[in-house]
């Protein structure tokens, strides 16, 4: 079994202990994702991106903390959905591979549709 | 090596080949990050709680590509801060599993400092 | 003079009395508006619709904080772009007006481009 | 009748002529509000906050249609809730003017607990 597998899986068993289930729809994730990803934004907003690059240890181990977050409601979704994020991920690498080839990619952050 | 390191070492050759490491700093990464989770909300924002639950193929597919998107960023955002995904993942949901014991927690969705 | 450029001025002093417009650029004011918003998803992330209709005192307490708070970063953000954000949501309306006809929009939440 | 009084009232009837209501709970509206934060993040997030403030006029077009979405959607927000953004906004400034006193916070973007 994967990691992800294996993470899902204990949030299955989390999930079904304290009967959560019923408020675990996919629209419900997506929410709690999407404010796990705003309290990662919240760490950063007013760095620097140099600063961004070197935290201190306050910062980061916040950061540290959404980001679990973040993953752990990801996993949930894809379950909920029968999605293998990891398989999407891959997938979705190799259409940005073709969408932005290196020699006319290289240096700009152009959306594929403007290279 | 694991599947989420593969993905980080995949990342990092298709940053390099299109010398995009200069754009990828935590902060910008945080944003990327976050607008992705926006167009996974995009998608569920109008349907009730039992439609996501029962999403048709152009929504199914539309929430793989996102939840791709969010894992890849998550990836590559743990990379630059040297941040292990699925280690704080388990570390947060064994923390959880104290915050939120079974028989308090059970099917309601208060926070744990409400319990 | 209106009441949104009544609190665009009170911003104004607000933040050069702190010496605050270094942080206040598009870019960083965007992410507070967004990790603002994040908050108050959180507030209803596990509620139903119906729930979330009928809010609890406290509940309605925290929304009426980030109402705030969005519309202070938004009306900010417009000043450091020279956008007047009342004038953009009347020219949005009326062009939505024309793309979501009342006789083919009634009823159903399909982007204008599937009607 | 202030200019966001007469939005608010524009979008009542937008939504009546279209029967909308019943996908405009708070909790759809703030995960609309949310989705167009993230899509403003999208014009910003690979651009230095230098940047930022120097817009080019595509980018500055696309900015004029979020800043004004995410106004719609928090009038509407407001409206269903029976909030007033812009006296909410200004209790939050009065609030900040206290918790941010202008000589400790002036130059630094500490939280008032840290300051």
């Amino acid at each position: 079994m994967t990691e992800l597998e294996t993470l899902r899986d204990d949030l299955r068993k989390f999930s079904a202990a304290r009967d959560w289930e019923q408020f675990h729809s996919p629209k419900n994730l997506a929410m709690a994702l999407s404010a796990e990803a705003g309290e990662l934004l919240e760490v950063f907003q007013w760095l620097t991106e140099e600063q961004s690059r070197n935290l201190e240890p306050k910062a980061m181990a916040a950061v540290g903390e959404e980001i679990a977050d973040v993953l752990l409601y990801l996993v949930r979704l894809g379950d909920q959905l029968g999605v293998d994020p990891v398989a999407a991920a891959q997938r979705k690498l190799a259409e940005n591979e073709r969408k932005y080839p290196a020699d006319k990619a290289r240096g700009n952050a152009l959306k594929h549709t403007e290279l």
